[in-house]
């Protein structure tokens, strides 16, 4: 028998890595170091978990079926501020809300593509991305990043064949951190419009960017939402990973396709979530100002950390907004040298492998901690307890 | 330039039909009666909007990611409670929880099948099905009900081929409110065990089945969780269409396929949609079976009220659970019709055209009631109006 969509890709990371804890004893002395996950550090703050309450109490309309493609008011207040944030002139119908970002990328892919199609993808990319283009039947073609972990817009162009639907990139990226300079961003939004294709862009991690200002041009650019697709999240800004609340920003004609998608898998996006979200936006701005500064914070701890680590021969390939990708001095692959380091180290990171095509050598190297739910001083644990390691024998 | 998924299906049809009251002015004598949606009438109960305000002020993990396949309790509890009502012995290990009922099919069909596959719809279909199969590249093979609106298990099974992947029936049906009696589910079963495809039986309207005890016997089959695939959601039965939880029931293997594309579109269940759901199934056992009379007065109230309707030559083909499925006498096909009713008599009712092939002429003669949401003087009021009609103007 042939295989189902499902069979056609890997396991999902983060609940394999979960699994690599089951009967390892941490103590208390050495507790567990879980940065496998892009995840806040706590739940939203008080004053908005008063704020949920009040509407599961009070708001009926929390309880109830809305609109596909989200609650309108968050819409309208999602285009106000990325018209502002961006130096743009969004509407309301150029957004759409979904049950988080994964959802908003899978409609999109859904909404552009059919089999047998192609989907240039940034290597090392964000897993899920590769999960949903492989159960689509849509061919993943990678575009190895090279120094700097920044993609070649020149690699790129060589890539594109009457068959491929989009390039998607992320930044700040998952899982290397890297925030991609405006003139690049732009540069891959020109030749994807050149070849009638979409960019897709990711910017799951937007607010955690070291840079101010608009982080790019596209939303400014005539016409734009022929060719961008924009990708958000509200779980990391307002703490509501648990909740389920993403975004999608281009033109209405691609919103009303995504729309078939959306309804059939998800029929609305939940109703408490969009409000907290939206709350989120018109009560927290000096607050997720705050949580910028303590994540660059947290990006610097680690830059400034990472000396020790690199005397033992670690590096440091990129770092920004959630994200450290390094690269080990291990003579172990990625994916059993992470275990051993659950068991060895008391330390939960994911391996290279997890974000590199079957077969590409570079994985093998590779590490991604997800350090924005640990404090300078849980950065500085961690780094010791990785330098302290003596290597780990190759049973191979 | 060929068709994306998405362009291979129909726009969602609870949108679309939201559309037709674009510009209707309703008066306060004759407001609208929305019969288009299965919602429930009102929010859940105080009681546990109360238990779900302090779950957001006190529970810090509300917030925060989970498991893919759901909340180890709420997957408990739903084996636990299934196990009793079904008088099997199921585990929670056969149970995933999901992002609502529409997620729980598009996850196993992805789990199950792959382009060029089939599956075997009985029509009337439940519209979303089909838009899944559609978006999948996998052929809905139509079944129609003949009278009764039952399947025949004889020409279902002449149906089969090669590229056959699974059967799915939903029941209390969606659109047409039938209960499909269990010796016709279970020669279903036996068919699709015979030929190795699945079952998947969606139970969506279960906890208004008219039937008291197990409304059938596959849990209670050897081996039963190799072919079915059970589905569930708890927006009818606790009120929460608007926190999007629903349920499968079926093999651990089929369900680690499933979580490949759950984690990939969804990443977890929104939280606090499964702690209520679970707080429901674990507080509110009475109140359901008062939840549930209800239903079953308000299907007394359509068959006693029909007699009007029949004499001007409508018939009801189907009624139960939430739904009444109608033949209407006008000369217009339904989906002109149903604009039409908006404006001529303030119902908004989906026409039998979203619930039928494109081609098959049997929709354009029918209608679905969703009649949860009005009592028995709306259901008087909803009759009255369609009685009184003038037939329409048959334009072609």
């Amino acid at each position: 028998m042939s295989l189902s969509r499902t069979q056609t890709t890997f396991a999902p990371p983060v609940m394999e890595a979960r699994r690599w804890l089951d009967g390892v004893v941490f103590s208390e002395t050495k507790p567990l170091i879980n940065v496998s996950q892009a995840a806040p550090v706590d739940p939203p703050p008080p004053a908005m978990r008063a704020a949920m309450a009040q509407m599961i109490l009070e708001d009926d309309a929390t309880h109830l079926y809305g609109p596909v493609l989200g609650l309108p008011e968050l819409r309208a207040e999602v285009a106000a501020q990325f018209s502002a944030g961006y130096e743009a002139s969004l509407s309301p119908d150029q957004v759409a809300i979904t049950s988080g970002c994964n959802q908003a990328f899978s409609a999109v892919i859904t909404a552009i593509a059919n089999e047998g199609d192609e989907v240039i993808l940034p290597t090392p990319y964000y897993f899920n991305h590769k999960m949903w283009l492989d159960m689509s039947g849509i061919a993943s073609v990678p575009l190895p990043c090279g120094a700097g972990l920044l993609p070649s817009v020149e690699e790129c162009a060589a890539l594109i064949t009457p068959k491929t639907r989009a390039i998607a990139l992320v930044t700040p990226n998952n899982p290397a951190g890297v925030e991609y300079p405006a003139d690049l961003v732009l540069a891959f939004y020109q030749l994807a419009r050149s070849h009638g294709i979409k960019l897709i862009i990711d910017e799951t991690y937007r607010d955690f960017d070291s840079r101010t200002g608009a982080p790019h041009s596209l939303l400014q650019q005539d016409g734009w939402d022929e060719t961008v697709v924009q990708l958000y999240s509200f779980s990391k800004a307002y703490r509501l990973t648990g909740h389920r609340v993403g975004a999608v920003v281009t033109s209405p004609s691609l919103l009303a396709e995504a729309e078939k998608f959306l309804d059939t898998v998800a029929i609305c996006p939940n109703q408490l979530g969009q409000r907290a979200a939206l709350w989120g936006m018109q009560n927290l701005s000096d607050w997720l100002a705050g949580e910028r500064l303590e994540i660059l914070d947290r990006r610097a701890a680690i830059e400034e950390g990472f000396g020790p680590l690199a005397a033992k021969g670690w590096s440091l390939l990129g770092v920004g907004a959630y994200f450290a990708y390094v690269a080990h001095p291990f003579d172990l692959p990625s994916d059993q040298l992470a275990p051993w380091l659950v068991r060895e180290a008391g330390v939960l990171v994911l391996p290279g492998t997890m974000f590199q095509p079957d077969g590409d050598p570079a994985g093998a190297g590779q590490l991604r901690i997800a350090f924005a739910n640990i404090d300078r001083d849980g950065i500085n644990t961690l780094f010791a307890r990785l330098a302290g390691l003596a290597p780990p024998h190759n049973p191979a």
